[in-house]
């Protein structure tokens, strides 16, 4: 089971430091240290002889972190440094992001781990690695962090497609450094983790520019990048460090309502793991493989919501809200890289609606608190990472259940929700303040928006009006996809899930990309929705990994073989 | 060769009458004429017994084309009448499309046929007739025709998408006759067509109640079907043809401009075509096969832009704007279909400046004229099916060229522009009116605001001062890629295009598809950017074209076995 819980104590690959407002994460990738799958003691309950090892790439051969290139252990780290950044550190208003070895940045993402690797483990991949760079956007957008990717050396691929995720890009001017996305030229595949994308959509270079450097295997020294607004910055190695030092401390003067707050610590998830259960304090995740299906069930809060801000702080990382979102997330991890052959996830919740509907309230009440702020945020992006699953999404609300709130989000990103229709045993959806658009999805819009774009006045009317909604009101707010009764509900479930896992993996994960992402279109929209059906499909082709392949030949004498047809 | 010419008088598939302000486009596909490619007699110079037919797709067994199914010949007949409808009769307000057989509209595109075509092949038939679906849009927008889809019968997969094409969907409600999208349940495939994103994204459907539909592969009849809003009305039996008679009238109420305006013929194009040449009056296409490259010269006016409205109806469609736009259009669909092996695309062209700048501006000028609008809504459909191409575009610009107001367009089209810069011998682009918003690409932007996307002011201000520009004015504009002086032009270009054509096809396509069409996303882009890259995608998979594939084995009785796992 690949673990996704880390701690800046345990990092192999980066070094992060804080200095007041400014904190330095630098890189220094252990080369000699490949990503391996754990199964970890403590959750199997087994003795540490007995953990199971597998490399996380099983085909691959060993490969070597050299040049700073990265594999999922290393991007997992990172996730953590900018997930622990926000929560326990947030005076922190400037990170720098550079590197421990002279000359080079990073490579990017590991050639000989991707070629060797399955095409699902390089789409889930490439997925992680975007999530994570989004989560970077997220903290300068949402938590007013600047983000300085201090280029000491060349940053080629992901390495650049890193910097293009912070606001700032300085490159040194040696003579040598670069930055490039050689994937086309080198590898006949595309930059994978959102390079493209966030080279004319979010830098806005021109676009002719930008085709002569995604094919220039070198890419850009200092003054071409300059001029082609590649970086925002170059200076000399003489006077490369005090730059970003100046730099910093300038963007460390920013004004923040954070200044002086006490950060709170993230603490361990460590669920129970079995063969077919992974459990948490407040999700539970069950798998049936021979079914392909698998069944999330969310809890929602044992205790009242807090009674002011004070007392949720002093709930801190054990607060309903934050606790069961990362568990959330987690599963949604888990699921993504240990569970390919699952098709279906059903979603569930069990608990008070009330509760979770104040719950839900009170963080779209206090988002003037940095820390509910924070939580509000990290709902957000749990719930984009749920919107983004390529796994079929059942919502199914029965009596005790609570989709209400931050809960009904979940049920929302569903591509369909069922809910029973019995008045004796009544259920209800619950819609909160937090439904207001407090929880946006990639493309922008709220997901009661997404769901009614036909009638954005409704969308608006019911976000405006926080209540419960029994099974007909539901139904007719447009929440619903089937409300079968008591005697239909068993069969009417039981059938559509049995339909829907016989169904081909791949139409259904094309087909659930253009329908949940309906309406506009954003550059994180674009990235996953755009992006990586190009990348999923160019990953696929013979041109890159057949025998003949560029991927599949990097490094060897063999020049790549090509099926020219253009289509 | 695929030839993209046809006529009323030879349809095979279609009924078109013209009855005043309305026609009527009556499907009546001949099972037995599936599409062949035939090399045209003419063109060739060759006798009719030694002229060479294929069948368009080679390894395809014989289909039939039951069911109002259709095949590219099919389709290149729609395309025929959707075009003359707006040049040769004006004066229609209504297009009503229906099926000449009983409880069928239409199957959608022939199954049999797709599964025995290359991946290709099946991508280019895809883009061609969403292509043609957009065209119908583009008039209902652009010419004000209100298209009607009498659905007499059963409208699946491609049936239900060119209903989705049209403004009004009446279906019958018979008991029967349903709409349906089945590719994801029964072929593993998506809807070809644009059906996804129409049904989100146009009509705004629901997306849960999307995702229902397009997984039932009975679809949905006519109670269901309006009450989820995939039909605007339906009829019993007994009211259905006297219900399309009313709807057809009333929509012919609607006011014009063009009331009593006489139309003009198409004339035919009749390349001269040869093995590595295809020669028009103002286009030629030169093919080097060895090279996997083609040069595509554009030739400017002969004669002065007309001095009238009058003038210009006088020349009707041997006037130079309309029909180098029909022959450009027609060399990019052979390029498509007939060279996929063509990895680049040289854009020249040769002529007077001031010719095609006052040509550029007298479109842009009398855009009041029924004649005018449709001439310049077609020249932006070219314009767009070259933003669309699969290959990559580079515009050469040397002394003697003429890029200016609808070339211009053309060059920043293209990925790269390449410009001479020798005092010697100057060249310069030219901007027009024309250039400001008249013709938009797929993303609703200007060509000028997709290059300068960073800068909208300096695009705005641009296309608000017509004029010409030399190589350092072209340059400082940002309108040019490279401009190499006369020394180092040649090795320049000959290395850009060496190296563009020796990279991975595959990696070029979605590179290219991610940079150009920048900024926002409209239905249309969508379909193309981000349907067709999944639609590539799926059709690539063994789950869909493999020998066990559920496209593949559609019909036989052996079950599809797939790969289950998600990506």
């Amino acid at each position: 089971m690949t673990d996704f819980e880390t701690h800046p104590d345990q990092y192999n690959h980066w070094k992060l430091s804080v200095d007041g407002p400014i904190a330095r994460l630098v890189m220094s990738v252990a080369e000699e240290r490949p990503h391996q799958v754990g199964v970890s003691h403590s959750a199997m309950g087994a003795a540490p002889g007995q953990a199971e090892l597998r490399p996380q790439t099983p085909t691959a051969p060993t490969y070597r972190l050299k040049l700073n290139s990265y594999d999922l252990g290393v991007d997992i780290e990172l996730a953590d440094a900018v997930q622990r950044l926000r929560f326990e550190h947030p005076g922190v208003k400037v990170v720098v992001v550079s590197s421990a070895i002279s000359n080079v940045f990073c490579a990017g993402a590991n050639i000989l781990m991707l070629a060797a690797s399955t095409h699902p483990f390089k789409v889930n991949f490439c997925k992680y690695t975007n999530d994570t760079r989004c989560s970077i956007e997220d903290a300068s957008a949402g938590s007013g962090q600047r983000w300085i990717a201090a280029l000491g050396g060349t940053a080629s691929g992901g390495g650049y497609e890193l910097a293009l995720a912070c606001d700032d890009i300085v490159l040194i001017d040696d003579g040598n450094s670069a930055v490039s996305l050689p994937e086309v030229p080198l590898l006949g595949v595309l930059p994978g983790t959102g390079g493209l994308t966030r080279l004319v959509d979010k830098r806005k270079i021109r676009r002719d520019l930008a085709d002569v450097f995604s094919t220039t295997a070198e890419g850009c020294k200092a003054k071409k990048a300059l001029e082609w607004k590649l970086v925002d910055a170059t200076f000399p190695r003489s006077k490369f460090e005090q730059a970003i030092t100046d730099r910093a401390a300038r963007a460390a003067q920013a004004p923040s309502n954070k200044d002086g707050a006490r950060g709170i610590r993230l603490s361990p998830l460590a669920p129970k793991v079995s063969a077919d259960r992974i459990e948490y304090r407040h999700v539970s995740l069950e798998i049936d493989a021979a079914k392909r299906l698998a069944t999330l069930t969310l809890r929602g809060p044992q205790e009242p919501a807090p009674a002011s801000v004070a007392a949720l702080h002093e709930l801190a990382s054990e607060s309903w809200s934050l606790r069961a979102m990362r568990e959330l997330d987690d599963a949604l991890c888990k699921l993504r890289f240990d569970f390919p052959e699952i098709g279906l996830v059903l979603l569930k919740t069990t608990g008070d609606m009330d509760r979770v509907l104040a719950w839900s309230d009170f963080l779209a009440t206090h988002r003037d608190d940095w820390l509910v702020q924070e939580i509000a945020l990290h709902t957000a992006r749990t719930l984009r990472r749920l919107d983004g699953m390529a796994k079929s999404l059942f919502a199914l609300a029965t009596p005790g259940s609570c989709f209400g709130g931050v809960l009904l989000e979940a049920a929302l990103a569903c591509d369909r929700v069922y809910m029973l229709n019995d008045s004796n045993r009544p259920v209800e959806l619950g819609i909160s303040a937090i439904n207001d658009g407090h929880l946006p999805m990639q493309t922008g819009l709220t997901r009661l928006q997404a769901r009614l774009l036909a009638e954005p006045e409704r969308a608006a009317k019911l976000a405006k009006e926080p209540g419960k909604l029994d099974t007909d009101a539901a139904m007719s707010a447009g929440l619903v996809t089937v409300a079968p009764d008591e005697i239909d509900w068993e069969d009417d479930v039981r059938l559509a899930i049995e339909e829907r896992v016989s169904m081909s993996p791949d139409a259904l994960t094309g087909m659930e990309a253009s329908l949940r992402f309906c309406g506009p279109e954003t550059t994180d929209s674009k990235i996953y929705g755009r992006l990586t059906a190009w990348q999923n499909w160019i990953f696929t082709r013979p041109n890159a990994t057949g025998e003949h392949g560029a991927l599949k030949l990097y490094g060897q004498p063999e020049r790549p073989k090509f099926d020219w047809r253009r289509t």
